[in-house]
């Protein structure tokens, strides 16, 4: 079970301040010591657009020197691309909106861009040496439906997973982008997605907590067989949609459904819980959010060790 | 799919304000009007431990004059069933708690004791007609862990679910009264009581949300052929040892889960939405909890039907 924390990627990047540098190192630090073995450090983007992320790179490389830890960001297109390259990225994510009014309003790119896109990064990346060849993913977002387009076509999806595979991606992940999918929505996902691309490249969700669906639709997507599992810290960022409402999952509350269910994640829920301090130092206008932080520990808990 | 409503008895008793009989009224015929047809509208116990729940026979006899409603209360004792009786609720249901440190802290009485109650009403309602006959459910309570015992051995409690079957209790119901238990446990708790009870005999949960994983501990149930489930609207009445924390699952985000998923329960969720208000008005400084009323339902949703 891998729970890959994005928190400084998707949840600083939707928030209005921006965590100062050292805040985000000692953020991250913390994390990797809690046992935490991937963290999606941030992305290379428009500083002008998202300032919250100007010091990506900078952020790379500090991750870079914690031993055992996978250093992940996104990028948009081929810029941010050789920019995570030259930051020495371990893992680098191109999202896809399966919705095309999405993606053209967002990044004022058609499915056919994108994959374009997606290519020329697959094609720039074999040229590498294999010890500075990022692993290369492929998301597929607002494949539950997007606030614009409502629900999307699962043919549409289908062709779009096959494509980017195709295109020269490692691995395709599915997003729950705007928190409208559930349980049986997920399970159905997952299988048509695999039967197109195969099992072992379909290994993670990004799923939201919009709805408070999060947990209930991990559950399903463990159950399914997936074992790679995004969240956040504090549920982070929120949704900027939604007023009060959990954007992504809480990684607290993730940890502790699998540590409680004898999944072991690897993570130390109270060295974890602690690194909510310093989240909170980082920017403290920001709520965060999370059950098991507020109740505690149930007496006698005992983790999947 | 029976979704019970529960925010009149175990949301009210928890409130530190008293709401008042005509809201209450207003709130039950309006969740009743939305497709609830099951509400535990309140407890007949010591008006003076518990002066919220001091109107419940008027309740009752209002509740009653709703077609299709099953009205049900929860008793403490015999005494309590009388009253039950006398007022005409269709559903009586008597906790057990497993962990006899909290049953003796709770109501200063003995598993033993307990059982013989149970024993005592049973056959005080076997002697009734059969049209003033209550249906007669024992309910397991912290059956998950207990805050002052931790974890009670599972040998212990599928004893008393055995001793309240055999007392006369016509179901056994199992509570999450603490929100310490975890998809896998609850699993495992419903078909080891099952193995005993009969499959039949256990129809329904009783879950918490204390630490998030309500709606994944119901999914987890749902799928074990679960098809009773325990919530309240707002998750009212929080949970006393953990503020901040809702207690019971949250009734409009459950709701919401099952539908999205194409499990009927016969709800109308905007109806449902719209009972907060009534509730909000009634205990002005009660905190209401829930995903889906902030979030709001997604674009181009279509419920179960």
């Amino acid at each position: 079970m891998l729970i890959s924390e994005v928190g400084p990627r998707d949840g600083l990047q939707n928030c209005a301040a921006t965590m100062p540098l050292d805040i985000k190192k000692k953020w991250i630090a913390a994390e990797a010591a809690a046992g935490v073995t991937e963290i999606e450090v941030g992305s290379f983007v428009s500083r002008k657009l998202l300032p919250q992320m100007a010091d990506t790179g900078d952020v790379v490389e500090f991750a870079k020197t914690i031993p055992g830890l996978t250093v992940a960001v996104l990028v948009p297109n081929m810029r941010g691309a050789e920019a995570a390259v030259a930051a020495g990225a371990h893992k680098v994510t191109l999202p896809l909106s399966v919705s095309e009014t999405h993606s053209l309003k967002n990044i004022r790119r058609t499915h056919d861009q994108v994959i374009d896109e997606a290519r020329a990064i697959a094609e720039y990346f074999s040229g590498l040496p294999a010890d500075e060849r990022p692993h290369f993913e492929g998301s597929l977002s607002t494949a539950f439906g997007c606030t614009l387009e409502g629900p999307i076509e699962l043919s549409t999806i289908l062709r779009l997973a096959e494509r980017l595979l195709e295109a020269g991606c490692d691995e395709i992940g599915v997003s729950d982008t705007t928190g409208y999918g559930d349980p049986a929505s997920i399970r159905t996902m997952i299988r048509e997605v695999r039967g197109v691309v195969g099992d072992d490249k379909l290994q993670g969700v990004h799923l939201h907590n919009t709805r408070g669906l999060g947990l209930a639709n991990a559950l399903a997507a463990f159950e399914e067989g997936i074992t790679t599992f995004d969240s956040s810290l504090g549920g982070l960022g929120g949704c900027p949609t939604a007023p009060g409402a959990s954007g992504n999952i809480v990684t607290e509350d993730l940890v502790f459904m699998f540590e409680s269910m004898g999944v072991a994640t690897g993570i130390d829920l109270e060295k974890l819980l602690k690194c909510r301090e310093i989240v909170a130092a980082g920017v403290p206008d920001e709520e965060l959010y999370g059950f098991l932080p507020r109740a505690g520990l149930p007496l006698g808990f005992v983790g999947a060790g």
